[in-house]
C-alpha cells in the first residue's frame, strides 16, 4: 500500500500514557484508527468511560472513531501503519505472539530504550525479528512528556525515517495545534540519543542524590551532550546538529525533570539505596539501568571516551560507591 | 609587576554575594587580600561579625588576612590584580571616582552584563575608560550561583584571557577543593555569552509565565544555544565549542533556575505584569532588560537570525503582548 493513500489504516500498539497521547493527536486530526491493548478489561472500561481508565484520563475520546483490539495479530492484519508504543523492556515478551507478517507494513516506533535481552534498538528488533526493511520504518522522538500533550501544551516532535514520504505522512497525522513535527533521516542516531539520555538522567539523579548542586548539574549536562555527540559520531557517523531539540532538548527535558523515572532512580542510588531496593521501591526498572550495559559494551568495544556512562555503569553494575565514582567523574568533567 | 610574583597584591572590588564567594575562594587558599566596599558601615559590621553582614553570611572570614578599604583609589593603588565584581549597571556610576591610573594593573572582571548607558562589556569599559590593555585583562565566567560556593558545592569556573599567564595565575588563586577552574582565550565570546544567557532566561520566564510546559522549555533552550552560537560566530568569530560549560552550562544554570532574576522577571511579564510594575515589584532591573537592547541593535546591524532575542526585545521595549510574540516565536522554533 502506498503510504500517501488517504485510506491508510493506522494502528496504535500499546495502552500507556504515550500511546494515549498519540491517540489524542490522531483524534485531533479527526482520524479513525485501530488500537491494540493487551487487556480486554481495559478496553471494556475505556469504552464505558470514554477515556483511558489508567493513563491521561482527562483526555476524552470519540469511541466511534476507534476500533479496539485485544488480539494483536488481528489488529496488525487490519492495519497498514503500525505505531508501536511499548516499553523496550517488553518488546520481545510483549510481541512474541505477533505472528502476522508485518514485513510489508509501515512501522513507526515510539518505543523508548533498548531491549534488555538483546541490546537491540526498536529498529534493530523489527528488522531482526519481523523482517521489516529500514525504508518502511520510522521513529517518533523528541522532548515530550505525554502529560503535557494531554494538557495541549505545545510540544515539538521529530519523525526520523530513511523514507521521506513515510516521515512526512506521520508529521501530518500527528501534527496538531499543540504539536509541531519535523522530519529527520537520522533513525539510529535519534534512537541511540533517546537511550543515552536515560543514562545521563541517572547520572544527574545520582549527583542530585549526593547533594551536588545546580552549578554541577549544568556542567554535568554540558558534558553529557558532548559525550552523546562522541558516541553518535562513532556509532552512527553522519551529519547532525547535536543541539537539535531531538537530541539536546530531549536530554534537557529528561535530566531536568523531577518526574523522570531514570533521574528518580539515580537520586535514590545517590541517597544510598542499593540497586535492588531502588527497583523494589519504584516497582519498576528504569530504562537506563539496562541501557547503560549495552552502551558500556559498545563504548568499550569502540574505545569511545564516555566518563559519565562509565561512572553510571560502575555504580549500577559493579557496585562501586556512588560517592567515590562521582568524585572520580568530577575530575574528568570541565 | 610580573603576574607570577608570589607577593602579588590582590583586591576584590565589590561587596555582593559573588564578591563574597570569590573572597571565600581566596581565603581557602590562605591568601591575604584587599577588599573594597562602598560603605564604611558595612566594613565596620563585617569586622565585628567576622562575615559579610548582607551576603552569604554563613561564610566566616579570618579578618586578619583582609585589608578593607572604603576608598576605591587607595585600594587600587595598593593592589596589583584587581578583581571587579560589580553589576554592569553600576560600572560607570560606581567607578566614576576611580581616578587612580590602573592601566598597568591586572584587571579581572566577574561583572555580569553590559553597561546600560553605553552597551559596553566589562572589557570594553576598562579599555575605553581606564586605558587598560587586553593583555592585562581577564574574566571569570561559568555556571555559578554564589550561594553554592558558600555551601562548598562543587562548581566549575572558566578564566578567559588573552594572557595565558594571567589566566593561569587566577585559576591558581581561585581553585579550591570545591572550585575547578579552566582557562580560555575567548574573552569577548564568554562575556557576550553571559549577556545573552540573561536574554534567554527572560524568554524562558515569559514562556513559563504563559504556562508553556517543560517540553517547550527544552526546545526553547535548544534553540537558545543555537542562537547564541550564531551571534558569537558573527560577532566574535573564533574556534569555540558552544557546548562548553562556560557557554551551555551557564545558559542552563540560569534558564533552569527558579532563582534567576532574569527568569523571574520574564515570568512576571508572562503572567501579565507590565515592565514597569515588574521592575517595581522586584525592586531591581534584571540585567537582560538592558542587555536585550544592545544585543538587538547588534543583531539588526549585522543581520543575525535571532528570533528569541527579537521576541524578548519586542515584548520588553516595544510593548508587544507576550502571548502574541511567543506564539510567533513558537512557529520559528524547531
Amino acid at each position: 500500500m502506498d503510504i500517501t493513500e488517504s485510506n491508510l489504516r493506522i494502528a496504535i500498539i500499546g495502552g500507556g500514557s504515550m500511546a494515549t497521547a498519540i491517540a489524542k493527536m490522531l483524534q485531533s486530526n479527526s482520524l479513525s484508527f485501530n488500537w491494540y491493548m493487551r487487556k480486554r478489561e481495559t478496553i471494556k472500561k475505556f469504552k464505558e468511560l470514554g477515556h483511558n481508565p489508567s493513563y491521561l484520563s482527562a483526555v476524552r475520546f470519540n469511541i466511534n472513531k476507534i476500533k479496539f483490539y485485544n488480539n494483536l495479530n488481528k489488529c496488525a492484519e487490519n492495519s497498514d501503519l503500525l505505531i508501536f508504543v511499548i516499553p523496550a523492556a517488553f518488546m520481545h515478551k510483549g510481541l512474541e505472539n505477533l505472528t502476522t507478517d508485518i514485513s510489508e507494513k509501515y512501522i513507526v516506533s515510539a518505543t523508548k530504550g533498548i531491549s534488555p535481552e538483546t541490546g537491540e534498538l526498536a529498529s534493530q528488533y523489527f528488522i531482526n525479528q519481523h523482517q521489516i526493511s529500514m525504508s518502511n520504518f520510522g521513529v517518533i522522538k523528541g522532548p515530550c512528556h505525554a502529560e503535557e500533550i494531554a494538557l495541549e501544551r505545545l510540544s515539538y516532535l521529530t519523525i526520523a525515517s530513511e523514507n521521506n514520504e513515510l516521515a512526512t505522512v506521520v508529521t501530518k497525522i500527528l501534527g496538531t495545534a499543540y504539536t509541531k513535527l519535523c522530519t529527520s533521516n537520522d533513525v539510529l542516531g535519534t534512537e541511540y540519543a533517546a537511550v543515552l539520555k536515560n543514562v545521563m538522567a541517572i547520572a544527574s539523579g545520582v549527583a542530585y542524590g549526593l547533594r551536588y548542586g545546580d552549578n554541577f548539574q549544568a556542567v554535568l549536562i554540558s558534558n553529557a551532550i558532548k559525550e552523546m555527540k562522541r558516541f553518535l559520531d562513532v556509532v552512527v557517523p553522519q551529519e547532525r546538529d547535536i543541539k537539535d531539540s531531538v537530541y539536546l532538548g530531549d536530554l534537557l527535558v529528561t535530566t531536568y525533570s523531577q518526574f523522570s523515572r531514570n533521574r528518580t532512580f539515580g537520586t535514590m542510588i545517590g541517597r544510598g539505596y542499593t540497586v535492588k531496593s531502588a527497583i523494589l521501591e519504584l516497582s519498576m526498572v528504569a530504562e537506563g539501568y539496562y541501557a547503560v550495559k549495552s552502551i558500556y559494551d559498545i563504548m568499550m568495544e569502540l574505545d569511545i571516551h564516555m566518563p559519565i556512562t562509565k561512572a553510571v555503569y560502575l555504580i549500577l553494575h559493579e557496585r562501586i560507591a556512588p560517592s567515590i565514582e562521582m568524585k572520580i567523574l568530577s575530575d574528568e568533567l570541565q
